[in-house]
C-alpha cells in the first residue's frame, strides 16, 4: 500500500460486490431452486457465456424473469473450430479468454456491483463457471448456489431410478479415449455420459465392447421444451446435440 | 372384472389421484425447486418415511411449508436392529413394508387424492421413494420431480469444483466391500462416497490403499444448520451422522 492510498483509503474505500455462480438447472425455470429464483428477480448485473451470435442457454432459461434495467454482461466464446481440441494454442485461447472475463467480473466487484454469473445445472459439476471462480475466489466475495444437474433430469425423463442398493455410478465425458471409456464402462453399474458431439462413434462402439449398448438410452434437451427419451439403438444414425446425455440404469439391490 | 364392479363402474368410477415423488434437495428448503415449493404449499396429503420415534428428515425440511389443514401419513421403518443387514429377513421384512406402504398409498390414490411423497435430495438417486415408484407406477399415475442432491450441496461446501475436464466422477457406497472400494478409488478422478456410518473404517483403509486419503473431505449435514467442512484426515476417530458425504475433488484439464 502506497502513501496516496492509505490517505485515500477512509472515503474511497468500497465494499465489494459479491460475485454469485447461480446454478439454473437443467432448463425448466420451474426447476430452478427457490434461492436462484429470488436472487435472480432482483438481480442489478447478469453475466453468461454464449457462443458469437447466440443467445445463449443460461440466459435463454432466465428470460422473463429479470428486472427490466438489469445490467447484462454476455462473454463470447473466441470462435476455435479452426484449432483442434489438443492443439496448445486451443488451450492459451481459452485461457486468455477466461482471464479477460474473470477481470471484467473483478471490475464490477470492485465497483461494489453485485453480480450474478449464470450457469447451466450445477456450477461446481463440469461447469464453465468454475474457471472464473478459480481465477477470482482469492480477490473477491463469491458464493455459488447449486443446482439440479443435467443428468437428474435426464434420469426423471426415463421414468426409471438410476442407482439402487450399492450400485457404483460414473459419470464419463464422451471426449475421454476410447479405450478408458471401455475399461470404467465394464466396472461401473449406473453410467451417464456427458459431453457427447461428435464423440457419439465412440461411444457407441465403447458401449457395444463393454456390453452395455442395449441397455443405454439417449436424453436429449432434458427438462428442455424439445426434450426427447429413446433407445440408444433406436437413434442409429442420429446426430445429437450439445444437450445430450447416455444413460444406463444401475439394477442394484432393491428389496 | 367381475359383475357387480362392472355394475359399479358408471357411477362409482373416480380418477385415480396422482402420487408424487417430489424431491426437496439436500436440506435446506431454500434449495427446494421453485415447482416443489409451489406443489407443498397447496399440499392436501403427504407422505415420508421415517425411522420409528423420530420426526424424520424429510418432513423436517417442509415444516412451516404444509397448510395446516394438511393429511399426513407417515411410513415409519420397522425396527431392523437385530437383524445384520445380509439375513434374508431383512430383505424380507423391508419388502413387506414397502409392500403395505404401497397399498396405504394406492388405496389413497384410488379414492382420488393426490399424494406428495416426501424425498430427501433426488428422488431417482438412491432413494428410497424408488420402492414405492416401482411397486406403483403401473397401476396408479405418477409423477417425479427432481432435486439437488445430497452430493451436489456437499462439493458447493467444500468450496471446490468436483469435477473438470474429462475427469471421471464415481458414487461409491460404503456399504460396498473394501476391494470392490479400492477397485474403484484408484481408476477414478473425482470421488463421492456416500452411506458412510458403520462402514467409515473400511472406507479409510480403503481410500487409504488408493492412495486418496490425504485429498479426502468429510462433510456433514450439507446444507442443512449443523454443517460441518473437514479434512477426513482432521476427523479421526469421529462418528460420522447418517447425513455424511466424502468427497475427493477431481484434478482434470482447465484452461
Ligand atoms: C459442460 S457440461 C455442464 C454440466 C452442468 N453443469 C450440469 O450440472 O449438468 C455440459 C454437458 O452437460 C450435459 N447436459 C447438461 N444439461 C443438460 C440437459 N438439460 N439435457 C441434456 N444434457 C445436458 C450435456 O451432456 C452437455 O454436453
Ligand atoms: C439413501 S441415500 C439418499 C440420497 C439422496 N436421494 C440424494 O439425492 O442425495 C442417503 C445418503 O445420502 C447422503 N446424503 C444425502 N443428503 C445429504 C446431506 N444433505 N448431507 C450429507 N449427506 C447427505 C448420505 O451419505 C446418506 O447416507
Amino acid at each position: 500500500m502506497n502513501a496516496r492510498e492509505e490517505i485515500a483509503a477512509p472515503t474511497a474505500a468500497r465494499v465489494q460486490g459479491t460475485i454469485w455462480g447461480v446454478g439454473l438447472g437443467p432448463g425448466d425455470p420451474d426447476l430452478m431452486s427457490v434461492r436462484a429464483d429470488r436472487l435472480l428477480r432482483r438481480a442489478r448485473h447478469v453475466a453468461y457465456f454464449r457462443k458469437a451470435g447466440r443467445s445463449g442457454q443460461a440466459r435463454r432459461i432466465v428470460d422473463g424473469l429479470l428486472p427490466e434495467d438489469v445490467t447484462e454482461t454476455a462473454m463470447e466464446y473466441p470462435v476455435t473450430t479452426e484449432i483442434p481440441l489438443d492443439d496448445p494454442r486451443y488451450n492459451a485461447l481459452l485461457s486468455r479468454f477466461y482471464a479477460d472475463c474473470a477481470a471484467r467480473l473483478r471490475a464490477l466487484s470492485d465497483a461494489g456491483h453485485e453480480v450474478l454469473v449464470l450457469a447451466e445445472g450445477d456450477p461446481f459439476f463440469y461447469g464453465s463457471f468454475m474457471h472464473l471462480y478459480i481465477r477470482l475466489r482469492d480477490a473477491v466475495p463469491m458464493r455459488v448456489v447449486p443446482a439440479i444437474t443435467g443428468m437428474a433430469a435426464a434420469w426423471t425423463a426415463t421414468g426409471t431410478p438410476i442407482s439402487w442398493g450399492d450400485d457404483v455410478m460414473c459419470t464419463l465425458m464422451g471426449t475421454l479415449p476410447e479405450e478408458a471409456l471401455v475399461d470404467q464402462m465394464v466396472r461401473a453399474d449406473a453410467l451417464v455420459i456427458m459431453k457427447i458431439g461428435r464423440n457419439i462413434d465412440k461411444i457407441r462402439r465403447a458401449l457395444r465392447r463393454a456390453g452395455r449398448y442395449d441397455a443405454a438410452w439417449l436424453v436429449e434437451y432434458a427438462a428442455m421444451p424439445d426434450q426427447t427419451v429413446q433407445r440408444l439403438s433406436e437413434a442409429e444414425g442420429r446426430i445429437t446435440p450439445y444437450f445430450s446425455i447416455i444413460l444406463v440404469h444401475g439394477q442394484g439391490r432393491r428389496p
